[in-house]
């Protein structure tokens, strides 16, 4: 079905996991994959390089187009096979609008995790502040507080976006995802626990769990238990 | 014609300008606007918090309806608006494939300006480092090659996703400004100059030029001028 894709990916990174996540909605099963490792700095590999000069997972090509920003292939699957597989983008227009501004407070979302998961992998050694990490512990804290009461307000059972799941999902569970893994609470972040317990069922999330993750449930679970 | 239609804004501010050049492809001029003040704190102020909880600008309201996310409004004003104005998003697989490619790298290119231009705003006066300092603009060189080497392949006079002008040069436009606001070299980034030249005679830029860059036409231009 999908012979003419081909995704270079790494396990556990949100990123990638989109685009994972993009193509089994799409049911665009059956693309050639290759699993690279991080740790052995595979994405800088000249395989990589050949699609992506920024040496960076996802990598992705369809045909002869190269798409490799996560958010910029969902947008281009969409596009490209709108009547296929789950419809991402509502058509109604305060769904629609909603899912627009989640997508994109997303990438803040992200970034203030990634800020907390991976300090010490950023900043280098004589760079590190004990502030700098306080301060972006906070700045995780008051953006949870943010989702969890963007889902409060929708109530039980919603997605990011109100009833349907959308592209706003399809970026943001990843996200989600790697805040359980590394130890979030569900009680003091119940609506965030019930979504993280509605996605995590869903056929495309669960076709595409990061090999790692299965072969070891447990995560850092110590890194935002004060969180 | 678009009285329905509200607009909190900073001058100079790249995600403020993106959604006033996308207002003006639109033909959605006469919305309501307020020129608000990043120095004296006015993005914190009640009036932009009751639109946007992260007290950010641009806020931005299409009667009931909120979308903050610079990116969340061009997308939602180019599809509430398809018919009208310029067409932003291209029918052409590949031009349209390139468009989404290039929006996202944007955010890439806008972090990488902003790390340089605005260091000892983001990092408190104890947490300054030489070294950041100078992997920071090692970084936005590399980032400013990818940008010349891609105008470069594309050729003269065209915009960043082909011949005609898409979301693409929307949102990355405004960075592409504060460079040479700034002091990038003309004489160095060549590719880079003349796409500034090109895109800032449009109407729809010239009609939202920052106010206090017409003011002030000399803007800080010792910042890059060793990039």
């Amino acid at each position: 079905m999908a012979k003419d894709m081909t995704l270079l990916w790494g396990s556990g990174s949100p990123p990638c996991w989109r685009v994972q996540i993009m193509l089994e909605e799409k049911k665009l099963q059956g693309y050639d994959q290759k699993l690279l490792s991080f740790e052995k700095m595979e994405h800088k590999s000249q395989e990589v390089l050949d699609i992506n000069p920024r040496g960076q997972l996802p990598s992705f090509k369809h045909g002869n187009i190269v798409v490799n920003e996560s958010y910029g292939v969902c947008f281009y699957l969409e596009s490209q096979f709108k009547n296929q597989g789950t419809k991402l983008i509502p058509d109604d227009t305060d769904q629609q609008a909603l899912m627009y501004q989640r997508m994109f407070e997303g990438l803040t979302f992200y970034d203030k995790v990634a800020a907390v998961i991976y300090y010490e992998y950023y900043v280098p050694e004589g760079e590190r502040h004990d502030s700098a990490v306080k301060r972006n512990k906070e700045a995780l804290d008051t953006e949870l507080k943010l989702w969890e009461g963007y889902l409060q307000k929708l109530g039980a059972g919603s997605y990011l976006a109100g009833p349907s799941f959308t592209l706003a999902d399809v970026v943001v569970f990843p996200t989600v995802a790697n805040l359980f893994r590394f130890g979030l609470s569900a009680q003091r972040y119940p609506k965030l626990g019930e979504y993280y317990g509605l996605v995590k069922e869903r056929p495309s999330v669960k076709a595409s769990w990061p090999p790692h993750w299965l072969e070891n449930p447990k995560g850092d679970e110590d890194t935002l238990k004060d969180v």
